[in-house]
């Protein structure tokens, strides 16, 4: 059986602006590999309403799973919330679960519940909740999207609550080869294995060494661990030191 | 005027396996927010000829300029010049101005212009080559689709050769203020002020103390310098330290 698929929306204008450095997108596409789904697109949109219930519609219909970060907190410019509903023709309204874990959390810290702030309680009809052990406002899933923040450590708390809840497949097993010389040279002899071995993925990354010469990082991944040794050794019977 | 528009298209395995984190991205968002080019959507797509000249066609339909990253180089798994041919129904091999580049600087160098090496003169009718100042190798632009390579230092250096040649608009000055207060706190009153200023774009970031109480960083973005001040300074002034 193949393994489920996924795609990612990253929510912000920050990011496209140059602003921030996404870092959610590297941290979930690492988590998934290892929990066999198959990360097989990335979008990122500016804080539109329009870019956003497009993008969530397009995803949610192509892919297993869709994965948001980004745009659910507590000011005028966090509308995802908002935007999944209506992808999902959905009513949207603050909800007693969420705002029951919300009071819950400030009256612990002693700040006020203002009207700001119980926007996070928002949540559309029939959404799950998902666990935000670091800030407790939580995120939540929406048919096959789930919705988390765009804070790095809040992002990577939601993402840990909910992915034991997900079904995923055989984790991609890769292994990695340094062979010195450039991709030019070794682009003939990779080009056959990959023919040979399709069920193998092989891709081939070229770095400068400091002597201004380019050498080549070859990764190999399969689901295939002892296939994926068997090739990388082949590799490196052909190219020796 | 409006601000000419852009997307961008990484394509590559490696980034969706999490094995690279994306460098270009936040290289091109910076640049094309100084040049005064909106950058309003970036796709990441795998090395697969289907999703890459889908993706291609959508964004090219839908934005002024459209920036690729990746698939360029000599190896079988680089597929993006003949996806980008085929998206705009044009004829590709190797072509003479591209292979007198490559043949001149592996001269050069003492290095075999080999078959997987040729590859990378293969461009598109009527495409114009973007110059490659690092390893020589031509990036190309097709209609209005930019296509670079993935190694961030030739990236970076494609787009240098690039930018001069592409319609700019007024670029977006950007203030930032920290303060000291969570975002639920602040939610309010930065919510009326981007009612107040409509052309004016503001984003609020929250960041944890050390004393684990959150902070905001409110930044304010617009083409007009002067209004961007006066708004941030009348902001500094509701919240002082």
């Amino acid at each position: 059986m193949p393994n489920p698929t996924a795609a990612m929306l990253v929510i912000g204008d920050e990011i496209l602006s140059g602003r921030t450095r996404d870092a959610n997108m590297y941290h979930l596409a690492g988590v998934l590999t290892e929990a066999g789904i198959d990360l097989r697109e990335v979008r990122v949109v500016s804080d539109d309403r329009g870019a956003i219930i497009a993008a969530v519609q397009a995803l949610a219909a192509a892919f297993d799973n869709v994965f948001t970060s980004g745009g659910i907190g507590p000011t005028h410019d966090d509308i995802t919330a908002d935007c999944i509903a209506a992808a999902f023709n959905k009513k949207i309204d603050v909800r007693d679960d969420a705002r029951a874990i919300l009071e819950k959390h400030y009256a612990t810290t002693g700040t006020e519940l203002n009207a700001a702030r119980l926007r996070m309680a928002r949540i559309p009809d029939d959404a799950v909740l998902i666990e935000n052990p670091v800030s407790s406002a939580p995120g939540f899933t929406l048919e096959n999207v789930h919705v988390m923040a765009g804070v790095p450590s809040v992002f990577k708390a939601m993402v840990e609550s909910l992915l034991p809840t997900l079904s995923g497949g055989a984790p991609l097993v890769s292994e990695t080869l340094r062979i010195d010389r450039g991709e030019g040279d070794i682009a003939g002899p990779l080009g056959a294995l990959a023919a040979e071995y399709p069920m193998l993925s092989m891709g081939s990354y070229p770095f400068q060494k400091k002597n201004g010469k380019y050498g080549s990082n070859v990764v190999i991944r399969g689901t295939d661990g002892a296939l994926v040794h068997k090739v990388i050794e082949q590799l490196s019977t052909s190219f020796p030191k």
